[in-house]
Order: structure tokens, then C-alpha cells, then sequence
């Protein structure tokens, strides 16, 4: 049997590959270069799932992905990875420094999520701007001097480095929410939430608060609310919504069928099964 | 007089700068490294002010500004600027080359704004991470390389570079919202709007409908509602909310009130006027 190809974020040893494994670790994963790559490479079937960030508990929400599922994609979401984030400091394998660096590499973000820990041990340690975590590491793998890289451990092992210290980040509360995009829907596993999102054609003060109140009046519980500004005028806004139930369940049924009357545009995303530890 | 200094996110050029000089070009601009240390400077009061960027078009929430509001600051939000972004090609003022490049600079989120037209018009050039867009623009300018680097108009002309092309990046669409912070809460001008965040001490149902429908039965317009996850538990959430109004009008004063009744803390960053751009 031909195994499943998972289109993911790449290179090797980032996030967005640990949440494949952690998904589904026979797959055969396909390295893509950005999130508008791997919406297409499932759309245009040569690969069958996607796996795309959504959202971090530090960053926010991965506008990339939002804007290209709100206004280009027809996929659904089939599933959610819920992943721990963790910065370690990584330096090469014949290193026997643990003290002192000339210069530390990483993407701006990671360097910045690692900030008190940069200040306390290496205050007079250059930092460098890297494209990824990754190419981070895999640089300073093969490097013979004095430098070290912010990564995942998964890349420390991927490109044969070694790991000087582990959870390096400032807040300890990191975690990344992955989704799978396929062309499939994912029937009721009887604990399984969806994403929508809708926009009204003007604004008005009381229309979020009608559509809320279609959920309210039958205690759907809403995971997410979010507002994003729409790509036409500065202050319109296409709000996003994660609510627990299922699509196919009757009272999520009769509720949209209800939001419908009330919104411009509503897009369903898909239903899925809540990942564990996410709630 | 003194004049008044403005504590801001450096290096120059950049655009938190650029919101200075559009605030009041007057001022003593204090050159910061670090949001976090934007706030302590005023604090602290070694600034009077602080510029702060609080959400870009494109990227969304600055969740370093957001969860400082949210978790530590006292001071008030006293003013909002909105500035377009536009991303320039930079080179140094010598160079006679136009068409190609070996290495091009800039911060990776830069780089992945302006994707379109560099896969378009520079498709083999290497693109390099910077720590800033004024870093890069920096570096250019000094460089006797064929390189470029993407960054602001302002920052070619504080590093005497030369623009290649202007509004390289792929969403035209692009502007960023900032604050100016101080200890002073700001009168109201009869065209103003109010910055608050709430949370519930549990997740229930209609716990946000009910708030909302302080704001829905006042016929009070909501520009902006965004929930981001407290730092406590995943699935709990804080809301910000910005309202047209003004927390001395005894419309406003009356809802928050009532909003105080259902909610376990509320927090006021604010009352300010609204910036000509944003509306």
C-alpha cells in the first residue's frame, strides 16, 4: 500500500515537521519552502495532506495560513496538533566550548523568545539573524568556530550537533497549533470542534453580538474568537471562530443555518477531533 | 523649554521611528532596543513618552506590546498613529547595478512580504537574514558588493543609500498601528476611542455575549475585538476590545460598569483620539 504523503514546512528539523511525526510518523513527508506551497501542493494533489502553524502562544496567529484559508483555499481541516515548543542551544558536536561564543545564529523571532536567557549567560554575544531555527543549526553544525545556533533538538540530531541547554525560552508557556489540510472531512469522533469564519458587508455595532448570541442561546462553547482585519478597508473585519461540536451534529447544523441569515459571507474550515492537549 | 523625548524601537529608520517623526517631529527621539525596554523607559520616566508598534495589516497583534498591556504596564495609551508601510530596494549610492545582485538583505519578514517580486525579478539571488530592515539597509549602504537590501525610504537616507524600486511588497494593503504611551490620560476631543482588555475567571458559554451585549444594546461601535490565550491555561483567553468612545463620556463610563459585573478583571489602557488614517 502506498503510504500518505504529508506536505510540510521545511527543512528538516523544524516545528512544522516534529507536529508530522508527532502525526503520523509513517507518512512520507514533503519538504515545502512556504505556506502558500503547501496549500498547493494539496490542492493540486501532489501531496495528500498539508500540515501549516495556525497559531503560537507567544506570536499569535500565523497570518499567512489564516489569510490564504479565509480567502483562497477550498481545503478542510481533518485535524489539529497541539506542540510544545522548546528552544535549546545548540553548538557543533566537537565543541568542547559551553562558555563562551563569538557569535549566536537563529531566526529574530527565537532570539527573541530567548532574550533574558541571552542577556543573563552571553550578554556580549553577537546575534545573528538565520532565515529558520534550521538553517541555524545546520550552519553552525558545520562550523569548526566558536559559534552556537537557537533550534529545536530535532535539528540537533537531524544535523548532528550538540545540545548545551534545553528550554532556553523566556516563557515556558510555548506551544504551536498545527492543522492538517486535506480534501477529506473528518466525520464526528464525538469530541471534535470547528472552524469557521464569517464577515458582514457593513459594520454594525450589534452584529458580532447577534451572531454570538445564535451560540450563546444553545451554550455552544466557543474555543476562539479572533478578528482579523479584511484585506478591502482598514476597519472591516472577517472574525474567525473556533466552537466545540461537530458540523454534521444537528445543533451545530441549525445554528449555522441561523449565522447564515445574519453574515455577508460564512466559510467553513472543517470539524476535527480535539487534540488532547489542547484542552 | 525642554522639549519632550520619545522613547522608540531603533535602530534608525525604522519604521517606529518613522511613527515618531509623523507623532511629533519635534521631540527628543530616544533610540531603544527591546519593546519591553520602551515601557520601562517610561516608567521610569527617563522618556516621557513611548512609540510602540500594536498591530500590522498584514502580521497582525504585536503580541510583546499586547501582553505587556495586558500583564505588567500602568501607563496609558494616549494617542495612535497609523502609518503605510512600503518596502524600498536599496542599494549603495554607487553602485550602477540595477538588474542583479548576489545577496539580497533583510529581516526574514520582510523578505517573505516582498516574495512575489523577488521571485519574480531576482529569482536566483540569494536572500540573507537581518536582524532589522535598518540593519540590512545599513550594511548595504556600506558595502562596495553588488548587494541590495529591503528596507524603508527613511532608512536610505539615513545611511545615504540609493532606492532601486519603491512598494516591492506583495500586499499593498500593508499599514502598521501604533500607541504612544505615558503616565498622563488625554482629554477627550470629541472623536475618540477607548482600548480595554477583560478576562473570566472560567471558560462559560456565553460569558462573552453577555459583555457584548453592554456595548450591542448602547448601539456602541466596536472597531476591534481579538482574544489572545492567557499566560495561565491554554484554552483560557484575555479580550481586547477598542471602542468608539471616550472612558469620560457617561455613555462609555456607564457600560464599563455594567461590563465590570460580568467579567473577573478589566483593565483600561485608554482613551485617545482616532488617528485620520484609521477610520
Amino acid at each position: 500500500m502506498k503510504t500518505k504523503s504529508i506536505a510540510f514546512l521545511g527543512p528538516l528539523g523544524t516545528n512544522t515537521e516534529q507536529a508530522t511525526i508527532k502525526y503520523d510518523p509513517k507518512a512520507t513527508p514533503i519538504n515545502c519552502s512556504s505556506i502558500n506551497e503547501i496549500f498547493e501542493m494539496v490542492t493540486t494533489k501532489k501531496a495528500d495532506e498539508g500540515m501549516v502553524p495556525i497559531e503560537n502562544s507567544i506570536d499569535g496567529p500565523v497570518t499567512d495560513t489564516l489569510d490564504i484559508l479565509i480567502h483562497e483555499s477550498k481545503l478542510s481541516i481533518q485535524n489539529e496538533i497541539i506542540l510544545n515548543i522548546s528552544h535549546c542551544l545548540i553548538t557543533n558536536k566537537n565543541s568542547s566550548e559551553k562558555e563562551s561564543f563569538s557569535e549566536i545564529f537563529s531566526h529574530p523571532q527565537a532570539l527573541n523568545q530567548c532574550k533574558k536567557f541571552l542577556l543573563a549567560k552571553y550578554p556580549k554575544t553577537k546575534l545573528i539573524a538565520s532565515m529558520s531555527t534550521s538553517e541555524a543549526v545546520k550552519f553552525v553544525a558545520n562550523s569548526t568556530k566558536k559559534i552556537a545556533a537557537i533550534g529545536t533538538d530535532r535539528a540537533a540530531e537531524i544535523y548532528e550537533a550538540q545540545i548545551i541547554a534545553k528550554n532556553i525560552e523566556d516563557n515556558m508557556n510555548n506551544s504551536t497549533r498545527f492543522i492538517v489540510l486535506s480534501h477529506k472531512k473528518t466525520s464526528p469522533s464525538g469530541n471534535d470542534k470547528t472552524s469557521l469564519c464569517f464577515s458582514f458587508s457593513k459594520d454594525s455595532p450589534g452584529s458580532l453580538y447577534k451572531v454570538l448570541g445564535k451560540f450563546a442561546k444553545r451554550d455552544i462553547n466557543l474555543t476562539k474568537i479572533e478578528s482579523r482585519p479584511s484585506k478591502n478597508t482598514l476597519g472591516q473585519y472577517v472574525f474567525l471562530i473556533d466552537l466545540e461540536g461537530h458540523q454534521e451534529e444537528n445543533l451545530i447544523k441549525e445554528t449555522l443555518l441561523e449565522v447564515k441569515q445574519e453574515v455577508s459571507e460564512l466559510k467553513l474550515f472543517g470539524s476535527y477531533p480535539i487534540d488532547k492537549i489542547s484542552k
